[in-house]
């Protein structure tokens, strides 16, 4: 796997371009500052996906993606193989002009990146910077007036104070004729932009050189032009440019228009909207018509898998559907339902380091694997067992789970999903339970706290001694009656 | 200097607490996570201090302490010296129950502390926690209810997850005969108290052990008393206690009712307010008394270098009064102001890394080495240089710094500042200037321009052709008529 950080970005952009442009799909995965803002702000089984929505974006819009992972896949017919390349990117917002930026983490967030080995230092020195459309656009707009009074105008305290530190170092070493360079370590790039303007323009014998961690200083024989030519120019291109590095491998994504595929994306999804795109709108038709837009055709592992057990109900015995449990399943245990699936061969170069969930790279090739295994159980259940035997064509694959393009997994949702290309299914999920009590013994406070400890349904309040049950799915509403029957019965009877 | 983190504070408390009550006197520093929350609640020239207390405490709300300095100073008269001891305390919140706990980090101060050396893996790892008194009460009262089920029903979705992963990983555990014991990387402190209260009241033959890092189960021969016997079994106060280590710190600083000294610190007690002690209350007057009360005695290092400056006009030459600039002014150029004053001697054992400023502890050194510097030079200001000969007593320095007690600096005001035992100074700062333009040729906006360029004065708005012309002192405020003037003239006549 590449780690991409801003200190390598642009040595390995055009590996990241090649790869995005030859991938016969493309998975993602993404690691987030936090996902809940209030404790209040949880999930219930009453939601409506419109409340769903409204409630994830309230949750997530003061956090950010710190990690993104990107997986390329490109099918290789006769070595029935999947290539893939792998990316890892540590995002860190780097201050700009005109913006107070901040990052909010949630303290279990923390915790559990701490756990998977998130590196704090690299995303911190070295994590690579980004901008919406709308920041892009004010800060375009900003450096397009070029008015360095104006943009002095606009530093925070600490930036002027270090700004101050640095002009007095420079004004020291130019009174001192021995010395011809001086290196400062000037790494916000605003600030790098200042003292190029500043010097370039108002010293001839100046000259200023710069790279992410440090500014130099030469002072040079009056004729400039020369170094002028020899240069990049367009110092408001090069801070632009800084600035919109994700924002390039987002639009890169985009306009690609490959399958994108990710497991539980929809999260991912919100967060890309609001990080790279735009603020995450009201409307949750919006969202999803943008996010169409921008991604035509989208796949789910999670819903994928919920599909794929409903059809093997005889095989498939996993206990839950997370990433890691559907992989280990696939490589191990359910090895034989996928017999004769592609191979996926990881690009040897990039294969520098241990693969472990939850790092964002590793999580998107984890979701391409389990992506190919299970479009070839739904092939070998259309096709037949004749599979094991021939090689199956990238088409065949993708014409068998072509069906489920678009629907987008909800977590606690009673069987609920989104469909991004159009109207929302109809709801399937069960009726709730409406629970009246009749005898004045039986204490309704305890009873709804029974009702809650069943763990996957919720309870809420109806009316005078009545209140209403939702359970995830059929079989758990069944369930939940019975034991609940069970315990009334021991408890009062 | 001690580091003070999560793993080694029960080692080091007693040291901390008899070097504070052995202290003549405290120094504090604080590193925050951001100052800024929008950068449209900037300070003006124009606030009065009720204005300033409101927009400082809506800037900082979102954001805490990271690392906090405490450096402990006694006097050993015979020495002509004081001791020393340096404590650098790293805080983290961890993860409460009933409350999802956040950071905020704004960008500029992430990059400020990365370049200062802050060690983020210690902050996150191993940072000390933390409560302030709603938050403890909010905790007691919800343990002393000791329902277990209450509490799961609370826990954050990532927490639920992981618990449901431990418990399936112990249940294994528990079948298999030939394993006597299993441990397992149970960090958050809920997760070790559910699992110790769990499976100690429900398994006779299993017993349960913990650290900061993980937990360890064992199968016991079922006399099960003679563990409970031999280990503190009150769960509720450790889970408690484990949350309140630095509130511990807080009030022992608190109780101990020594003199606070600090430099610039009307932000770190703002924060210490929110932090450790009540949210901040919207009156400014009651922000005053609450700190009065819990701290009677605050000398402000930045407030006594302006009154030093006031009273020795002649000798004192320093350009800016920052932390770091007093502190190479004392000991290098001013050195003889300060001649024959006290020594300070750092406590050896404790002197274990490089001296470096924004390091919280060290910060906390520094204030105390300049405050006793300039406590030394008022008192030979008063008893004449005498002083050059005879060794200085503590009651003597302090008595001549007396007057400077609880007037706290205000950056960017006018020359104000807080007086926190009282009513706080009559206002000496220059008069605004108003200024009308009567020529029709004078562009306004340009002239705003003009003015705001002067950095150390502010402009606001005032009627038709009016606006008002605010400078920080007496000084700066000629200075500003007089720049403007010749650039009027150049620029119209």
């Amino acid at each position: 796997m590449e780690e991409v950080l801003d200190s390598n970005f642009e040595v390995l952009y055009p590996q990241i371009e090649n790869a995005v442009n030859n991938a016969n799909f493309i998975t993602i995965d993404a690691e987030f500052s936090g996902m809940y803002s209030e404790k209040r702000l949880i999930h219930s089984l009453f939601d409506t996906l419109n409340d769903r929505y409204k409630t994830l974006k309230k949750n997530i819009q003061q956090f950010t993606i710190v990690q993104f992972g990107i997986a390329t896949f490109r099918h290789v017919p006769f070595e029935n193989a999947y290539k893939t390349e792998c990316f890892n990117f540590y995002l860190f917002p780097r201050s700009i002009p005109l913006k107070n930026r901040k990052i909010s983490w949630q303290v279990t967030s923390l915790n559990f990146l701490c756990k998977h080995n998130f590196d704090f230092n690299k995303f911190l020195n070295d994590g690579i910077c980004y901008l919406n459309e709308p920041d892009e656009k004010l800060l375009t707009d900003y450096l397009t007036q070029g008015d360095l009074a104006n943009i002095l105008k606009h530093l925070l305290f600490e930036e002027e104070m270090e700004l101050n530190e640095y002009r007095n170092q420079i004004s020291e070493w130019m009174a001192r004729s021995e010395q011809t360079t001086l290196k400062l370590p000037v790494t916000n790039p605003t600030l790098q932009y200042i003292l190029h303007k500043d010097l370039r323009n108002n010293y001839n014998n100046i000259w200023t050189v710069s790279d992410t961690k440090s500014m130099s200083f030469l002072k040079i024989t009056p004729d400039k032009q020369e170094y002028m030519s020899k240069q990049e120019n367009n110092l408001e291109e090069i801070l632009l440019n800084s600035f919109m590095r994700f924002s390039k491998i987002f639009k890169l994504l985009s306009s690609s228009k490959k399958f994108i595929v990710g497991h539980n994306v929809l999260l991912d999804l919100m967060f890309m909207h609001q990080q790279f795109y735009k603020p995450l709108p009201d409307s949750y038709t919006e969202f999803k018509n943008n996010i169409h837009t921008l991604f035509p055709e989208i796949y789910d592992t999670k819903f994928l898998s919920f599909e794929l057990r409903k059809l093997c109900k005889a095989e498939v015995n996993w206990k839950q559907n997370s990433l890691s449990i559907l992989y280990e399943y696939f490589t191990t245990t359910g090895a034989f339902l996928s017999f004769n699936s592609p191979k996926i061969v990881l690009n040897e170069e990039s294969f520098s380091n241990q693969k472990s969930y939850h790092s964002a790279g590793w999580d998107a090739y984890f979701a391409g694997c389990i992506f190919v295994k299970m479009a070839h159980v739904f092939c070998v259940k259309k096709f037949g067992s004749g599979l094991e035997e021939r090689i199956v064509t990238h088409s065949e694959l993708m014409s068998c789970v072509k069906k489920f393009v678009n629907s987008i997994n909800i977590a606690r949702s009673n069987e609920m999903y989104m469909k991004f290309d159009g109207e929302d299914p109809v709801l399937s999920r069960p009726e709730w339970l409406l629970v009246k009590l009749k005898s004045p013994s039986i204490d309704i406070k305890e009873l709804i706290k029974k009702f809650s400890s069943f763990g996957t349904v919720d309870v809420m309040p109806f009316s005078h001694r009545c209140f209403l049950v939702a359970a995830t799915n059929h079989n758990r509403s069944g369930a939940v009656l019975s034991g609940l029957f069970i315990w009334l019965l021991k408890k009062y009877f």
